[in-house]
């Protein structure tokens, strides 16, 4: 299935056939070309790279397995094969494995940020994805040592600001959600009062989001959760208005969770590049 | 078509239904939202938005057409319809218009930089793009005012560093590309260096990429281009390096086109919100 | 998305065309028709069947919402269009309706049977479900008062016996996920011995699934975990050799879900026909 | 084109990805598997099988032929290859197993219950099979001893009760159909009364259907057909209102062909297991 | 399901995008365009185009209905709407036009040639069709008059000399499969000398396709057919050789069917144009 | 990409299975075969072939590269493998390489009748293709030393007829797309008068289609561009009425492209057959 999507990546890039490739490269040239890391970071799109690879006969080999960090110069992959193929899919190739990467590598600042002053909060990405990209841009905020969240609209409950909109009442939805969804779902609200908060908890919530809040409105709203002896009964995720900077001054308020969503849709691509490092007789 | 790969990715959001705006929305409520402007820039998507929205038979209208410049809390889109399915592509809407308006913004304000200080220089993007996106990404930079450069590998003959790796001879490459290839397309050169930009536009190419060259070199070599009567021959590209920082002294080097891949590889998406703003009585 | 998988079933089923239909049917016929329940029973498949007529311009009508109850001899669509396109789609229509409806029923009278013995235990389906069929069996399920239980490999962790006889050891395992799972997702254990339950459930599963345990050793196993304080922390689910003779002996073990495989492995198709019930004018 | 149709429903049933196995197996480890009968019966779906396991490198063997008869324990496929792999595909594994299977075996006991009573009637399929199954439906009813009767709507004309509802006559249908039809194909008319019978077999349909007939009935058609010298020019397909209570009562009324909906609408799952044998030392 | 094989149709034409299209007809143009056969014959293809047309929101109405008969100059179909869309689409509209209406009049020419020289033998295409376009060509076969042979491999047992090859015996292998296959299936054999047909015949073969014959051979395996009772039991289809100078002769030795290979396989498109006849105001 | 286009149309081909391979060649029956050329011309579609066998796991060789010429009786492939498989795709395979083979052969012959006469005119196709073929058409075009024109609509401006039809001026739509489009496009335009065709050179259009232009008109054309010097700065195709038996007074007329819409619209099979030479012992 991954082959069948990163397949329909190729071919969108390739049209009718690469001309330049097929007009200068004799047929039957075999190159051993690496791809090189042009920074430092958290390398994923391996597996998707050599799902690639391998769906057209390339060779390849690394020393960098999924989620490794890797510096500047470093190689990630060795490949072997046909120059015709290898240049043909070239770029896709690369632009699966800078875009994994650099949110891996934009993931992982952000938690060993947080591991490094102490905090074990999880930071998660949301469904702010490139469209069609789910499964990459998740996977690789997992390689990045990120949590998911949601993978699609089936996995969890999350009654969000516009729910309520229409619904009114916070602690109502979640009752009748609980009655009618299967067991095996948790059940998510967003907040965006405190007062909500509790409301929510009470009426039975597995997590609550709180939507915008500032870090002293985390905090407050932690507080008045134990205070209501809720707060083991919840976990706290955080939302909005978080980046680099002030991430530390989230987690300091307490929360389980804290989500980001520029980390999947203002990514920042890994800076890579593919050489050609042996031409090889042609076969005849 | 468009709309298949607008339902594809929408489908891959929704997996086997949004059961929390089943479980929660009453069957039959009718709504009125709006996607606002969370800042100002190019707007980009529109056409694939009424798309999708249409597919949903929700009814939309926009008094913002696809590349027209908005401001913070402009209102980009109307839509009136059934709450339950707009709640259930609500994100994937968002996905697709904060992407490429993003991207429109961007290419917007390096186009924009360049034309106030007088340069006609095209800014182009290359096929850096995400996967699977290049249709989405390319139609951006469009509306931004770029230049779309190759669609895919099929639309012009771009000889690169790694052809000429396996191949050698720059001239050679071009003069046997010239006969082969139908006279439909043009030929472009990738070179490394001044030297090479005389031999590739003394064989006949079309358009010829100065790659990593610094403006002091791009400047170099269309002087000798001129030199050499090659200048009106060809189009020179400059690649590589260039960012919204250093983009004047490049255009100020002279050449037509000057490329950058973080146009479409480094996308920052851009803020917009959906909010409800009225709840129509359900349909019985 | 509904409308291509149904779409599918109708191709495979056509093949190059009806050509029945098109060699005996006047082009341009009109038909009323009526679909009629040979049996009593849960109907389920409307919301398909009405997405399947429209596709193809037959407009058609219910008093019968998904879910509800009908007596045998009762109307449960209304068809009114082109005689040669409903005649070809006919029997897919059919199959439809009959094996949702059949599940919807069979659901329905376990359910009814706990209800009135005043259980309020849940009856859940598992993935046994016919190749490709998951979303229609499953909701047919929901249809009929059951449960979906996971829709997909990933909406819950459900750690079953051939991990564990990979793993060895459950504690560890559920630990292991615990750390490493998204905070969205509920962990299951699936345990063959009550030791193993209490294990499971120290370590912090959301819900165990007692594995073919006799209604005794369900009841004992839930003693047990009362004995340790466990008994609130997790929902127990019992699997395994339960059916419609033995369903209220399981209930009355106090488990919270029951879930049995041939609720949507071994179905009975619900009994229904479509009749032509007036011929209209051709039209010229 | 059968992989494509069974990764589809691996597919289906994976979402994005097999969670559990991803988080508690090790990379890396190899099993041994055996999937084993819980039931005797015919077995069906190991070509099937065999190109799941295949097209996810899972090595596979097996003593047990498509179509053969096994008892109660016997081990139907072993399996060798990575774990995570096989934990992810078991499921769909197993349900095209068991629902294959049961089919082969339900249609199985009915065609020998005829043959031990000494008659040569077929047992046929008809089109009522799970939507979109009809390739795997009818393919285990061939394996089952069964004849599988059209496969889709273009490979035989079956003139049926709601086309001569709308065209009246039997007789002038099949004489139109006669002339227009490919000369490839057989003609077969459904009727509901002995005289229709006749009139269809004189107008020169290959074969009727007797809908809905007593077994009585069914012999007095018979006995007609024979009279007017038409016995030999038709088969004869009795249809409807049999099961294997009544089946031996049918097939002495002398038809050709005895067709059965129930045999693919109302389906009971072979009872089979997959178990972990041998779990080998993890690659390295 | 025509839909969606049009659509791919147009898909592959268009690439990303009809670049001159968009670059110079002003958006929101309507136009009023003809399609004007510009040579005689038969039309095929118009519920294709309409399919096209209709999928695109183009309006359009024909007075000639498929399968009649045109003069030169006549106009096929009128079309109104946007100017964008039809210039986009009516290179791939044309081609379906074009191609089967070519079929279809070469088609009924030959049938013609036989209809008037007394003959009532049907003149059949095969399976030597443009790959992919098995639906299109048959159906305009049909169109013309011709019979469309077997659709695809699975709607008539066709044992061919290449079978035979390996099978040996003639007559044993049509034992067989009249054994094994469903009773909905007629049973053809490819004999290439005469007394391999008596053998078919003999077996109980349906349909006896005598390949590579002569007239002469033709009218002596008849003859001694009939010699032997067998004639009425079985159809004769002569394959092989035949073209429209010999068509005649073919017929004139008895057999029931001619097939020829180069109806489909060696085309000659019907000449037919698009052209614009007003255009008009564009929509604000 | 190419794998799964060919096996769409193998799949349409064979329905639900070749029915008369199944029941009449025995499991594992191995066979080698050849295919045959019975003309003499010019083998296109290797590529495609080997692709197609290979990914049905038979095993191939050729003396005989893509575009090579053979003469009548040669062999063009060998192939070796499972007979049921070989005779399945017999049909599906055939039709590729005739089409294709057909096509390469007619191109061929038009250029060789230009070169030796000593012209170097290119012989162009159009998008005249079978539905969906162009990949192949255009392919086989190439193979037979022909010009592909552009591949789709993206690929070159072409502003046509109807595209002037609704514009009006010729120059001003020139003018409008060269400051429109990506500088990696060519711009074509068709005229259908000499002034036209100036108007269009002087506006900066790279390449100039004299649409029905006698060879007469085409050459006083060209001899009023040398006159305005603007000859070298165009190339000049002529289009319509061009056949084999006037393409070399149109040769002669000077234009750099000829192009003909009935090398791929009206393609002449080439005819081939596949026999079995040997039958081997079926694996056991």
């Amino acid at each position: 299935m991954l082959e069948e999507k990163i397949l329909r990546f190729v071919e969108e890039d390739i049209g009718q056939g690469d001309i330049t490739t097929l007009l200068t490269i004799p047929f039957g040239t075999i190159v051993e070309a690496e791809i090189i890391a042009n920074e430092s970071g958290i390398i994923a799109g391996i597996e998707e790279a050599l799902t690639l690879l391998n769906s057209f006969d390339l060779k390849a080999g690394t020393p960098v397995p999924d989620g490794s960090t890797v510096k500047r110069k470093k190689v990630i992959l060795k490949i072997i094969g046909d120059a015709r193929t290898l240049l043909s899919i070239e770029r896709s190739l690369l632009n699966i494995l800078t875009r994994m990467s650099g949110i891996a590598t934009t993931t992982h600042r952000l938690v060993e940020k947080l591991r490094r002053s102490g905090y074990k909060t999880r930071v998660a990405c949301t469904r702010k994805v490139a469209p069609g990209l789910s499964y990459f841009d998740k996977k690789a905020v997992m390689l990045g040592g990120g949590d998911t969240h949601r993978l699609h609209l089936d996995d969890l409950v999350l009654i969000k600001d516009n729910h309520i909109a229409i619904l009114g009442n916070v602690g109502q939805a979640v009752k009748k959600v609980k009655n009618a969804v299967s067991f095996s779902k948790k059940i998510e609200v967003e907040v965006s009062k405190e007062g909500k908060a509790i409301e929510a908890a009470k009426a039975g919530a597995d997590i609550i989001m709180l939507d915008n809040f500032s870090p002293q409105q985390v905090k407050g709203t932690i507080a008045l959760l134990k205070r209501e002896k809720l707060r083991n009964k919840v976990l706290i995720e955080a939302s909005g208005g978080i980046n680099k900077q002030n991430i530390l001054k989230f987690a300091d308020a307490g929360p389980d969770i804290l989500s980001l969503g520029e980390i999947t849709d203002s990514v920042k691509a890994f800076d890579m590049s593919l050489n050609i490092v042996k031409v090889k007789k042609s076969k005849t």
